[in-house]
């Protein structure tokens, strides 16, 4: 068995439009790269981390938090050394923390021969996530894991489905370098809503699995609405009104905060559509003077992948 | 062209658990005969009305309401005679309403050679709906029209959405003969859900129509949940408990309300769990005194259908 593994941690969307805290999607050409590798010095020791200015202690490194989680359970009686190649931005909204937490615990579980399920490795990742943003909350590390499309459906016990991936499904996410803290996020929050946004809401997470299942573009669409966060989000995203517009009317199917913001992701049929989805996305950022990335990509079913 | 029709009309299920005011779901062996016949004298004759003590004046009818808001649409200069022969109890919970007033629309578009869609006949049952209730819902007569289950995305647009039908779910419906009137059965419900609550509904909905896409039956019991509604209504509901504990132990996926009650469904892989658990639901009723009304039905598939 191989002792070194070197692997692609693909950026997530969480908290898809409806679908707030519990769908998600894994992307395909935006994630960092890890290097895992076996050791006989027990623990995990994060040895290089580039492209980020993030802590390298390991209780202070969600791949350390979450690679402690995985060896507490383990009969393992070594360690693993991680290397880290940060390109996905820390804060960015597209699931930076749970690409590096995902990362160790899938490579680590590949280099023992996989002695746990894919669903325990995301209770492990999550232990990063809470060490990242305070709440263990798996809708970023389970697309990570499982790929493409996946939906919580509960936290206790906790339950992952995976969700069907329409081939010609694209995302466009765009960053503006503004940043917001995810707990602030979570602050703006109302704990109450009325029943009846409740039930528009599970309405459109019905239609919306049932689009992503029967591959209806156009149901997909019309089902990528959020009555209840993304009016109150919003308001911490200069110019999102105005990106979402111009997305929509280049052709996107649907354009939603990305996890707790401030990426904005859109969805369209087809590439091509993508592309002129970006390119309005970012003529609005420009206009009004605010720098960002922009990111096209297809949706990645295979979740995080060995590289050579 | 035929000038008369002989038609069943299926009872349904509204309010499937965690779909509350969107999933419904049609049964197969249970619901109302009507006939209808085109006559040249306007308007809609209810000229036979069998098996319930209901109106037969075409404005406090269902069916005459319903069929009113067809013809109030339509370029047919004449009219309909309606006969309905009721074995859906009205007030049972099972849409009874909804029976008559889609099977009223549904014939009479058959009998025009189909001006109108199936989406546009589901707006005149509604009025039929709203006559019952007072609130022109959707989510008995939509799958009573397009036969399976079927989620009501949206009323604004009115949006129907088709879901798979795994072929070896069955329903079982009891009945006890206690009344409920649905608009006291709305009444008791909270007008404002904790975020918190809302989040476990749409992800159990988001699993409801990914277990019915994928004939996930297991997915299908695990998902078959409802935080919100369940705990207030199932108070006017004697026994409920006791039938739902009972139905689960002898091998149901789920249990719930059907539509506002009195009646409880669940649903069971094959025919024979099914009849387990009709026993067990009875039970409880016998044993409490409770006079009651049981039928196992498997899903109807194609909606309300022409009968010789």
């Amino acid at each position: 068995m191989k002792n070194e593994l070197r692997i692609f941690c693909p950026a997530t969307i969480a908290n898809i439009s409806c679908g707030f805290d519990v769908l998600g999607v894994a992307l395909d050409s935006v994630g960092d790269e890890m290097v895992i590798r076996k050791v006989s010095k027990k623990g995990i020791h994060i040895i290089k981390l580039e492209g980020q200015d993030l802590p390298m202690e390991t209780h202070k490194n969600v791949a350390g938090v979450a690679g402690m989680a995985f060896l507490g359970e383990s009969d393992y009686g070594g360690g693993f050394e991680i290397e880290i190649y940060k390109k996905i931005k820390a804060g960015s909204g597209i699931g930076s923390s749970a690409a590096s937490s995902t990362g160790a615990v899938w490579g680590m579980n590949q280099l023992l021969g996989r002695p746990f399920t894919t669903l325990k490795l995301v209770e492990f990742a999550m232990e990063g996530e809470k060490l990242a943003s305070g709440v263990a909350h798996a809708d970023n590390v389970a697309p990570a894991l499982f790929g493409g499309f996946t939906l919580v459906r509960s936290y206790e016990p906790l339950d992952i489905i995976p969700i069907h991936n329409p081939k010609e499904l694209f995302a466009t996410v765009i960053h503006p370098q503004i940043e917001i803290k995810t707990s602030d996020s979570r602050k703006i929050l109302k704990t109450n809503i009325t029943l009846k946004e409740g039930i528009k809401q599970w309405g459109n997470v019905g239609g919306l699995v049932a689009g992503l299942f029967t591959e209806d573009y156009d149901l997909i669409g019309r089902s990528l609405v959020d009555h209840i966060v993304e009016p109150i989000r919003s308001i911490l995203i200069p110019g999102f009104n105005e990106v979402k517009a111009s997305a929509i009317a280049s052709g996107a199917l649907g354009c939603g905060i990305s996890g707790s913001g401030p990426s904005i992701f859109a969805f369209s049929k087809g590439e091509d559509t993508a592309e002129k989805v970006a390119q309005s996305m970012k003529n609005v950022y420009k206009k009004i003077g605010i720098d960002h990335d922009i990111h096209i990509s297809k949706i990645n079913v295979e979740g995080i992948r060995k590289i050579n």
